[in-house]
């Protein structure tokens, strides 16, 4: 019978038992070798003593750092002094009696939970010794009791949980879909699922009325740091239910993860902002509400004003919008700021503007002088400067602005520290539009998909004024990420109609594409809605990591590429000729 | 608020209620409108009334089958003799005063829980109206409890639960995989995994000693009736363990399983057959042990047989085995046994031999004559045979006559109704061999795969007569069907290299395909072994359904299709192109 490490207590003392695991710390001290023993629970201390088991003593001799043993032995207290508080068997160590090598290990490549820099790809490529890290160890544990507890909950909720396929169609989140070409149907195609939305959806119209599902998605993207060709997401989807009912049990989840598994009680309910607000006073869709800097509107003040930039945009149409730096003055430098005009360059700006504040709230510097004082005092009031706060400002229109001042504001956040540590902010961005208009695409799209229910109290203006529709949707942010989005569902087969047409669907393509899903509504679909959550993006947040790739058990390069097993690879000529298909000429291998 | 239907007792009677849900049975009595609501938790009688709520009584009249509704009103007593026993909420109903139609329902293509024959593309293609039926509801609730406990059952046994990736390499189970082309990488594939096999033993490698996962896996076969392109497993994999620790959590799960879902008590420790035993005794590798028919080796009886074919067939190696069929004499006619030869012969037998068991044990019929008495009295001794059985030989090969016989022994059982009904049989087939001989491919193959550990016992034969290995694995039968199987695995990487050997794996194929694992089981690898089980399969008997689509939300045809979606589907000239394929010229779209 085999103990684990951190099963044995001081009170354990005396006892003999039997530890498997990997051998780390190899120690030779002369007559005294000392391993640290890891297996899956943690961390004891073995010592092997030439004159008390001389045999076990010679085997140790062969001992390599993570080889596999097995040891058996009796626990004894260490000696005084040799405690180690940072362990929690740190009192206690096994005095062998007998070892047993069940396997040996080659030289590492690197050394298992050493921080030196050794490359991504290799990492990646000897995964298997990258996982014996503490920190991925304790990520992927971490994620296997958050996934339980989520189903847990939602189990106890009166969820079911309900497999959907993989093979299967277009989706229509409007991303690239990886294909899988059939054999049995060649010159067809599956495509697997950029998420399981029309079959919730179908899921309702059969009356499961509460579906949830932990389900792999796909996306074929150009890939970005932060995404993976294969991603996990939490499925729900509820009938009778309106946005309320979503927030609620939504809540509910999250406080109880954050309670059980990082003892952090959350406050609910959750801050709310509308979407038009969450744009104007931080220039986002997912603020970042772990500290303040808020966007302020300075439109009016300057509708008169004697700076022609100003004057001309706002006549434009434009707005003047502006960020207060609290204590800029001592925080920005002349270059600083010369410095900043190139990041909001960056960003989409065609300058950056500024004004310091100084004692008796006078203004210096920047645009200073083209402020009248009856615009000064407006300003003042409306951002709260004091003495010693640099006020930036962009003249521009509505959507740059906002987006140049929103990235501005997380820029300074960042450069300033401004974000407290350990905070987990959530927010909830409701009544998104819509539609938006697509300069690519020259039409009107869906800000989330054709299926999202407007607004009731926007219906007259479905036809006249699409774009001034909201939609019955809610994004959750959590620290400035999106972490989970969703919305109520159109139940009525004519409304969905109709939203194909000012979506400038033909109606032959909706029939092929979602057909399927519009004739369900015909059939007595109840009114519905649901979100979706992701679950590496939250999972890098709360383990507090930079990138998803180190809460995934076996993630691939930003080149979708898997260095550990070679995939995606070469495959031989019969394979690719069942399938129907060939190669291009031009496709290099 | 909303509450459902089988929430309400008679404890309620007399208060107010809103209930939401579809319209079943709607029946018009004239003043009297009754119908039954159904929800995801059950049905509740709906009265409306003319004289007390003449308003919703009207509304009522506009509803059909499959409305859905909100309905609110008082709880009352079902008037005497109109109480329906069959139903949880049989004594109560639902007197309306206000409904509300939340959705309208077309004409149905078919009626739900309507038994007739409707085929089933049409089922498939209106799958959401298919799984309002109670017995598929029951199936897919019946499988989200399932999956449940099972996750339960693990992590309380400190299993963990981690994902591995769809996006992958071929595996090396042998079926066809399907592929995915890859963009970012063109000319190369991904394949979508037949099981996460070189995965879990990576995550063992990578110390993680207890893992589970439930799982899709893929396979592109010729579809036979008991298979989908993608279907879901159960996958476990244990470090430090033997082939009684994998049986053990195995049958403890079980046990669970039949006593929560099933409320019934599973008899433990399970049966537990050899391989050898198993195709001796029942002519199968996977036995339905719920009936007798046991298979007879009468080869040393008819050793010298006055019967040519049975002399010369010993001679040759060959040997003779044979069933008893109690009470055969009344249960086959000579026409029976006309088409029993038939039958055999379809299984590849070369005939059928049979005798009748008469009074005081003389042998009549079929090769009666043939038989001597010394013969006779073994025969009788060795198969138990008494008056009024039939005994029904097979002369061929080991191979065949067990193949012939097991076969010919399920169909007897089924033909004349010898499996008893409600009974639930669990076996273990343990010490299968290790290789067998592909004529297909004229080489030795693995018969699990080639990560399967040998017995220690049979190390030293593995270079000299590998046939006679034999492998540390083990399947689990239920009811004659293999729902699980799995081994002990190699975690010696020079054994693991000897296998490919064997095998005939070329170093550079062994390399390519699966040298990430021989590489990760150089660094220290545990010894480890698990298991994997076929969920739809596990369901389809618990459920006591026919086919696996019938527990599965939405499956395919036959023809790895889905009438419901049309997928697979043609894709666009530009989404292949982008993938650096295209389509054959002589692939028929």
């Amino acid at each position: 019978m085999r103990t684990l490490c951190e099963d044995i207590k001081e009170s354990d003392i005396g006892k003999e038992f039997t530890f498997k695991g990997w051998v780390m710390h190899y120690r030779d001290h002369g007559g005294l070798i000392f391993i640290d023993l890891r297996d899956y629970s943690g961390i004891l201390q073995i010592v092997f003593d030439e004159n008390i088991e001389g045999e076990s003593f010679k085997s140790a001799k062969k001992l390599k750092n993570e080889y596999v043993v097995s040891v058996a032995g009796t626990v004894r207290k260490r000696p005084d002094g040799t405690e180690n508080t940072g362990l929690k068997t740190g009192n206690i160590e096994l005095l062998v009696k007998s070892v047993e090598i069940l396997n040996i290990c080659e030289v590492l490549p690197f050394q298992i939970d050493e921080e030196t820099e050794v490359n991504e790809f290799t990492r990646l490529k000897y995964r298997y010794l990258d996982l014996r890290s503490k920190r991925l160890k304790d990520n992927l544990i971490f994620r296997s009791k958050f996934t339980h507890l989520i189903r847990e909950f939602l189990n106890g909720k009166g969820f079911f949980d309900i497999e959907t396929p993989f093979l299967t169609k277009s989706t229509p989140e409007g991303s690239r879909d990886f294909l899988v070409p059939s054999r049995l149907n060649k010159g067809r195609f599956f495509a697997l699922p950029q998420s399981p939305q029309l079959f919730k959806q179908i899921l309702m119209v059969s009356g499961f009325e509460r579906y949830y599902q932990i389900v792999r998605c796909f996306r074929d993207e150009d890939l970005r740091a932060d995404r993976q060709p294969e991603f996990t997401q939490l499925d729900m989807e509820m009938s009778f239910v309106e946005t309320n009912d979503v927030i609620s049990i939504t809540e509910e989840l999250f406080a109880l993860i954050f309670q059980k598994l990082l003892g952090i009680t959350v406050f609910r309910p959750f801050k709310i902002l509308d979407y038009d607000e969450a744009m104007d006073k931080y220039g986002s869709d997912k603020p970042d509400t772990r500290f303040e800097l808020i966007i302020h509107n300075l439109t009016d003040i300057f509708a008169n004003s004697s700076l022609n930039v100003f004057k001309d945009n706002i006549q434009k149409g434009g707005v003047i919008k502006a960020i207060c730096l609290p204590d800029g003055v001592n925080l920005l430098s002349r270059k600083d700021i010369d410095e900043l005009l190139n990041t909001v360059k960056e960003f989409g700006a065609k300058g950056l503007a500024w004004t310091k504040i100084g004692e008796n709230n006078l203004l210096e510097g920047g645009i200073s002088k083209f402020i009248s004082d009856e615009e000064r005092n407006n300003l003042i009031a409306k951002t709260g400067a004091k003495n010693g706060d640099i006020i930036l400002y962009q003249s521009d229109s509505k959507k740059i602005a906002e987006n140049v001042l929103g990235r501005l504001r997380l820029h300074l956040a960042k450069k300033y520290n401004l974000i407290p540590e350990g905070r987990f902010d959530f927010l909830w961005v409701v009544n998104f539009p819509l539609f938006e208009y697509s300069e690519e695409e020259k039409k009107i799209v869906a800000v989330h998909h054709p299926f999202t229910s407007p607004s009731v109290k926007d219906l007259n203006e479905l036809e006249t004024d699409p774009l001034s529709v909201k939609s019955d949707s809610y994004d959750l942010v959590l620290n400035g990420e999106e972490i989970g989005g969703g919305s109520i569902r159109i139940h009525n087969p004519g409304l969905q109609e109709k939203i194909f047409k000012i979506l400038s669907i033909p109606d032959e393509e909706a029939k092929i594409k979602f057909g399927f899903l519009s004739d369900a509504l015909g059939f007595g679909a109840p009114p519905h809605g649901g979100i979706a959550f992701g679950i590496d993006r939250i999972l890098m947040i709360l383990r507090n990591e930079d990138s998803i790739r180190d809460v995934i058990a076996f993630p691939k390069t930003q080149k979708a590429y898997c260095p550990l097993t070679d995939a995606p690879s070469s495959v031989n000529e019969t394979q690719i000729k069942e399938l129907g298909i060939k190669l291009r000429e031009t496709t290099v291998i």
